[in-house]
């Protein structure tokens, strides 16, 4: 049986994700769950949809991502399962679904099934909980809804490149203070071609020549920067800002949206 | 076997919880636990009592609610175990069971068990790990201690109504910052009557004449006043603040313990 | 099968706590997990040692002990799994061993496995997962890597004792602002040999001459010494501080790395 990962905003000083727990439990007593992370700012759909589609791939086969950020039904984001290799998403389709996959669904369904009760403002524990059991039990999303084509698309921001540089943003910056940015691996091997480059924060202000395969390659309290785990580019402080802990963020004064330049030089 | 559900405030940064964890599989491989919250306010056993009033029904009967706040035992307080529809709840009987529960408990049993070593000072993890797994097994109380009648009572404030009106309470801010109050739907139809009404926050300042059935039923960054899925009357923000992601109580500089008026109108 | 018990700096913010998750239940459906804490202080090895001390006893034998701080591999910092009174723990030896164990280890190994992948930056999820998953299968060491001589020695600040003193140090805060120190109950009962004594905390501003049993020893409110369930003398309020909730910690001004002395009287 697959795993159930769960994501929202609930925080985790109330009891609404254990709500959804027992829920889960009460109706399928051998699910595994496993918290992705309830700390995703309040309603943020694609800072939701960064940490999901970091993480998915590490879940087996057969895994049921719930998504309990922005969940609401509403003609304009219904509640839809959708699955993508091998892995089913639950939510609404604010766009979140489209944030988490690099292509196409194999498939979508709109959900049509009734809630357990009169209460709509917890659809994740009165409906979407359902939904995910069934799937974790083996169950077909046919028996859930309606399969129709598409997902609602959400455009995220996007590097921009030409022939000798990239232009990407930061999109989330990491408990360590660590820049995760939206410049992929392959987006950086196609542009470079090999050719040397600089990596520029702040716009002019601090360079960077040479991208590591360890955070420790530089020096203690020395910035360095990398491929991730993830595949993206990541901007790091080895051992976190002298005396501080704290990363690179916070001693640069950097933020979520702000530029990475990448100048290729012949 | 049902499920160990566990509610504390020793934080999350500590490895008391994890302590916890061990002693209980160490005992019972099998159990599956669930964190409420961990994150209750120091010593605060309303906080604790209200979030599991609010979640133990989604949980299957047979399961136990141990709640590691305030749980150190003294005369005022003795170590007690408290049936109530098919779940038991364990802790120090310090008012904590009565602010749980919406009627009289179906029994209650003085733990009469010795600790299992002779350090006093962590209860929840050297006698009641032990309670909780004898009944997750299947054991029966009474092997536990002595029935006694009766537990500790603690009045919380309720709302005080009259023929037209309910004068409630915010008794918990959540993470998103919605106001919970504890004017329930029952008391709200009972003195209503199908009436109009028009719910004050902040006395007169603040002014709400609708109840929704969905958040999003205001606009975005609008006020919304529903009945939540515990309910209970809540007050939140559609989306949240504008500009801060933050809620009802932030914006209108709102607390646990303030006034919620529900005048009714002929 | 033991438990895998997982502590980190990674935060609860990020996907990181999850993707390991997940690349456990990938390569051991049946595994069960659980989190020391992941709010270590960014890089604090110490921190994390003193978490995994005074736990992993409380788990099952067989349980491995997964630590997620420092973990990236150097020559200084090999990754290596040490086994001790039949639990492992798995990690890069950087001194935290030497800091979590008491005694010398039962066995050390160099682990000697390949990466999953060429991604150098992550091996808590690329390499250790599997070590930890050979371990709760039931596997034997000797697969994983050659077996070595010693860990690295991280020596902690210890207590300096005379034959009427003990100067000992806060050696953690807990989230209820109690200080723990690293005076054990076996030290203090060596050195004070059944005679009257004086707490000192910052050096003469307060005394505490009386070692209690529980925390409610003292009034609500008053400072109340005690050994702790780890074999630590540890400071506390009852209840916390007088209308902040908080503790000893912030009342007096204390923080960890400051002195505690407890005198002797004949």
């Amino acid at each position: 049986m697959g795993i159930l990962t769960f994501t929202s905003d609930y925080g985790l000083s109330d009891h609404y994700v254990a709500a959804v727990k027992g829920a889960v439990y009460s109706q399928l007593p051998e699910a595994r769950i496993v918290d992705v992370t309830h700390l995703v700012s309040p309603f943020d759909t694609k800072e939701a949809a960064y940490h999901i589609r970091q993480v998915f791939r590490y879940f087996p086969k057969g895994s049921v991502h719930l998504i309990g950020v922005n969940a609401d039904h509403s003609d304009k984001a219904p509640h839809r399962l959708v699955a993508f290799e091998g892995h089913y998403f639950v939510g609404a389709d604010n766009g979140v679904f489209s944030l988490i996959l690099d292509r196409e669904p194999d498939a979508v369904y709109d959900i049509n099934l009734p809630y357990d009760n009169d209460i709509l403002t917890f659809p994740v524990l009165h409906l979407l909980v359902k939904v995910a059991c069934h799937l974790l039990r083996g169950g077909t999303p046919e028996v859930i809804g309606r399969k129709v084509e598409g997902i609602k698309r959400s455009e995220p921001v996007r590097p921009i490149t030409d022939a000798d540089s990239i232009r990407g943003h930061i999109i989330h910056v990491d408990a360590f203070g660590n820049l995760i940015t939206d410049i992929t691996q392959s987006l950086f091997r196609e542009i470079g071609r090999g050719r040397a480059y600089t990596i520029r924060l702040r716009l002019e202000k601090h360079h960077i020549k040479e991208l590591s395969t360890h955070y420790h390659d530089a020096e203690e309290g020395r910035t360095v920067a990398l491929f991730n785990t993830g595949g993206l580019l990541e901007v790091a402080i080895n051992g976190g800002a002298p005396g501080s802990g704290g990363g690179v963020a916070s001693l640069l004064g950097l933020t979520k949206g702000d530029l990475v330049l990448v100048v290729f030089h012949d």
